[in-house]
């Protein structure tokens, strides 16, 4: 793609709205974000986005003819070809938004849709840690843990849209901790900041030892994922044994991922992922343990590099497709 | 594709080697087959089938104008753009075999190889039990386990070719069995047919009652994966915790390989498969348990319908690329 023409990206979360402007190559030209308004049902939402797209090219002295089209990322169950969004609980969205619609009509522009977790990993596959690789598998570790899967460079989305549920994945079978889906074990309840400090808060009642982890959860103060990763970089006991289990299981279900994609690149990102190498070496030692040996040496596990901008080059990707 | 033109598959077997002529909607209109010359570290294989495809289209008074081309399933590691086969021990093959330059040189038809598990996958979802889906993962439980994953309508291969090795991922990680390949848990380890005679000889160890089973392996009678299954549908005890255990290993692996793709159909083949209904309404179970409510409600679980001719209609598939 030699073309001037830009790409818009909206990573639609349920704090905030991110906005870009970027070349058809996915570099970065101008950024901006507003605040969610998920009053009255989120019916502010689609008009909020529209006049700050409107407002944003008229601020930039640009014209609608100088764009490709506009991608977004959502939460929500995502209708890609209706251009719909249904039961995204965080926006308040309880009944189908025709959002393609609607931003159509608003700005002139081409719009394309898909969720969030998948415009991060077409995001960090594109310009990040995926290096443009053909096969990228992301992992976002966050509130929730959640995917984006891209093989012969295409998402894979499946028949009910429900490709890249890495979060379950069964990675304890006997008994597990009950998840919010319904079922036990999945990779959510022991790998996102909620499953860490679920986790910390197990062993504590176990432990006998001394450790400040110990201390604090004893005391009644609140434990983050993020304090559980300091401390065991602190080298106490308790919080090692915690971020161990932790890598244990997102290395099994990184494994088994990879003996079914034998991705170029697992990418890790999410904000329990800010615990680094530090998380990302005790993953790769459990990912050794359990991938086949060709996976082993030709599927690499990465750091995410985008930061939060994933979501938006990753959105801004989408339009690509109207060029 | 409405051509009148034929393709050719060819299935290669350590025993035997399958043909096909098919119609470019993939219907078969002849069929033969060959005994494998392994013989001369199988450098007669080749030959072998150049010369078969050859006087085959003699014998049926056909021309090459007539052909689209020809695809090929081996076994051994497959460079698909190079056309060449290495490591396939049950041929005798243990240099790198120009297969592809080869053949197109003895037939003058254009040649496309890819493996056996992919192209039995292929076949299953082209003119089997996956109804032409756009996503759909094969499974074959046979001496091994292997499998071939479509998504997008595309074939998985991943960056060293190893996606789809469904065989080796971890389902038991606590001090599994060791598989051939290294490791310990893989699938293959319990639900191949000398994964499913393993669990048997190791459950009657421990089982104190009586069972034919128990006995038949007291007594030192020989055991197979097919004897298992048919005490199993007799009620004998023993068995049915086997084929119960086996069946919990592939109905945690297909669900988390689900959760992963979320494929259309999940297609079950191979001799183990043999067992039908008996088989899968118990996989069907555990599947239930593992898999997320989406995965559960949209991935159906199928037998495999095409049984030896999903290879050669597989491989064949392949040469539409061609048309």
């Amino acid at each position: 793609m030699t073309s001037n023409k830009k790409l818009i990206g909206v990573d639609l979360g349920g704090t905030t709205i991110k906005f870009a402007i970027l070349t058809a190559e996915g570099e970065i030209q101008e950024k901006w974000s507003i605040r969610t308004n998920i009053l009255d049902e989120g019916s502010h939402i689609v008009p909020d986005i529209i006049d700050s797209i409107n407002h944003h090219i008229d601020l930039y002295k640009m014209s609608k003819e100088q764009f490709i089209g506009i991608g977004m990322g959502t939460p929500g169950t995502v209708d890609r070809k209706a251009g719909t969004v249904i039961g995204a609980y965080n926006l308040n969205w309880k009944t189908l938004q025709p959002v393609k619609e609607q931003i159509e009509a608003g700005t002139g522009l081409k719009f394309a849709l898909d969720n969030d977790a998948n415009c991060a990993g077409l995001g960090e596959r594109w310009k990040g840690a995926g290096n443009d690789g053909d096969d990228v598998a992301f992992i976002t570790l966050g509130t929730g843990v959640g995917g984006g899967l891209i093989a012969n460079r295409q998402l894979l989305h499946g028949v009910g849209g429900a490709a890249g549920e890495v979060g379950h994945i069964t990675v304890e079978p006997n008994n597990g901790y009950l998840c919010t889906c319904g079922k036990r074990g999945c990779l959510e309840q022991y790998a996102s900041a909620t499953g860490v400090v679920h986790l910390a808060q197990d062993f504590a009642e176990e432990y006998e030892g001394n450790s400040p982890l110990k201390k604090m959860i004893d005391d009644g103060d609140e434990i983050t994922s993020k304090i559980v990763f300091d401390l065991a970089k602190q080298n106490d006991y308790l919080a090692n044994q915690v971020v161990d289990k932790v890598c244990y299981y997102l290395g099994l279900a990184v494994a088994n991922l990879s003996d079914t994609l034998n991705p170029e690149f697992v990418v890790i990102g999410g904000g329990v992922s800010a615990a680094g190498d530090f998380l990302l070496n005790r993953v790769q030692k459990y990912f050794e343990e359990f991938a086949f040996a060709t996976v082993k040496t030709s599927t690499k596990l990465k750091l995410a590099e985008l930061g939060n901008d994933a979501g938006v080059i990753g959105a801004a990707s989408l339009a690509t497709q109207f060029a």
